[in-house]
């Protein structure tokens, strides 16, 4: 059975040609063999794509920006753009409009989410890449920062070293563009699970995704997402959850959640949004 | 149900003259309310315990021996002793045999649980030890690496701030008293969610206890574990995994491990060891 899910699933349209949204931990491959960014790159047209990079959450952006505009030249796209985005004004420019309805696929850069969220937010500019990438006319990625604003709820700050509690996450409204997952990033890196933890128990109809460096999430229109990348994907799947103390505690005090289902995903692997379903790699016939 | 279980549980003998396990996060209150060793303090015999305190983990046994002797004759322990085992010869020593025969409640101290075993694995002292554990006459409390002795199998070192794999955790064979888990401790502080997954990937068959600093997994020998203390334990339950690739990675490639069962408990809260059932604190009677 899973034999035969995979093998439809890839007897579909080919691969590069079809639009994706992926979600990356952070610190991707941006030298060696760029595996995460050559896939953006072909699922965003390869030679044909039209790129558009938006450094907007990032302090530097003409410095992150351009080096990311290198990267998508050497590898042949027919168009890279910086769309350096730092007021919200700037998301009504026609120009910048312009180049969101032409372009083939967005690149969210790493900085702070919070500052991404607060140029994008409910813009024209966002209402074009959303609807866009909703309709599969778009690959967007996302590092870090840009990965960070994926769900509809977003963490915008917090700590680490603690057993999961409340005041150890600080939650905001992202970009929404996966509305059903909550994303963290450099996660085994930073020891970042009891703050997804702490955001799941206050969230438990939501999926948490700890997205370690060099790691992607790619979503697929069809509700699968594949791991791409060095590191793992952690699912936390709150659905069965028997209890938790999240309602009655204090912000400090320690959060139990009894019964979460956790998945630890490599490469290959893959995990129906919807149903809930894993597909180890080995089950795959083709890459 | 819970309910009834819970009462069923709290109407058997008294907790304060039941003997348990205590597995210690390491770095327990030691000053204020220290709950933790006035638990061990309890359940040793209160004002009757003779407590032997343990200190071969640390290189500074009598340093940290002594501080626990006076926090053990603070409580108004009947007697307090210090078994300064450095070498294994000092296990056959007749005088500290005796004591570990008479005593009620053993305590070992953090340090390096490499050099604990080293001292104790296989000796006439160790078996005393097992023997009126098992049988219920001793209580048993380690903390830090007189934690990470518990299980059969050990985690005897590793690293941090990656995805699972094999090198980050090296295993080693524990002193066996709960032989079907893996205990981690410093869990959330040290950020060590990945080499407990890496340790449970590579052994299936064991449980998973990742315990945080001042917080402590009391083991009843009833099958019951409780949670005391400030912060979490958390429980990786491979019981229903679907699929690892662990035996055919190399030791540096990321693990994966789909299905994992995850509970994270907080004060109060009980699991058990064989049934694998939860019980939160809320359906307690009374501590």
């Amino acid at each position: 059975m899973p034999e035969l899910q995979a093998k439809l699933l890839e007897m579909r349209t080919p691969q590069a040609t079809k639009t994706a949204v992926l979600v990356i931990g952070g610190a991707e491959d941006k030298v060696h063999g760029r595996e995460i960014l050559r896939t953006f790159f072909a699922r965003a047209g390869a030679n044909d794509a039209h790129i558009a990079i938006i450094p907007s959450a990032s302090r530097e952006p003409s410095i992150i920006g351009g080096r990311y505009i290198r990267i998508f030249e050497d590898m042949g796209a027919k168009k890279v753009e910086l769309l350096d985005i730092r007021e919200r004004e700037q998301c009504e420019y026609r120009d910048y409009q312009q180049s969101l309805e032409a372009c083939t696929g967005v690149f969210l850069t790493g900085g702070d989410q919070l500052r991404l969220c607060g140029v994008l937010s409910d813009t024209p500019a966002m209402d074009i890449i959303r609807q866009r990438v909703r309709s599969g006319e778009l690959t967007l990625a996302g590092t870090s920062a840009g990965a960070a604003v994926m769900g509809h709820h977003m963490i915008a700050g917090g700590g680490s070293g603690e057993s999961p509690n409340r005041s150890l996450v600080d939650m905001a409204t992202g970009l929404g563009f996966i509305p059903e997952v909550i994303v963290d990033q450099h996660f085994n890196n930073r020891n970042r699970m009891g703050r997804l933890m702490s955001a799941i128990a206050s969230h438990p109809d939501r999926l948490g995704i700890g997205i370690d460096e060099d790691t992607c999430a790619l979503f697929e229109r069809d509700g699968w997402l594949q791991v791409l990348g060095k590191g793992s994907v952690t699912i936390i799947d709150p659905t069965e959850v028997t209890h938790t103390n999240e309602p009655h505690v204090g912000a400090t005090e320690p959060l139990n959640l009894h019964n979460l289902r956790l998945h630890i995903l490599s490469h290959g692997d893959r995990f129906h949004l919807y149903q809930r379903t894993v597909l180890p790699a080995v089950y795959r016939i083709s890459n």
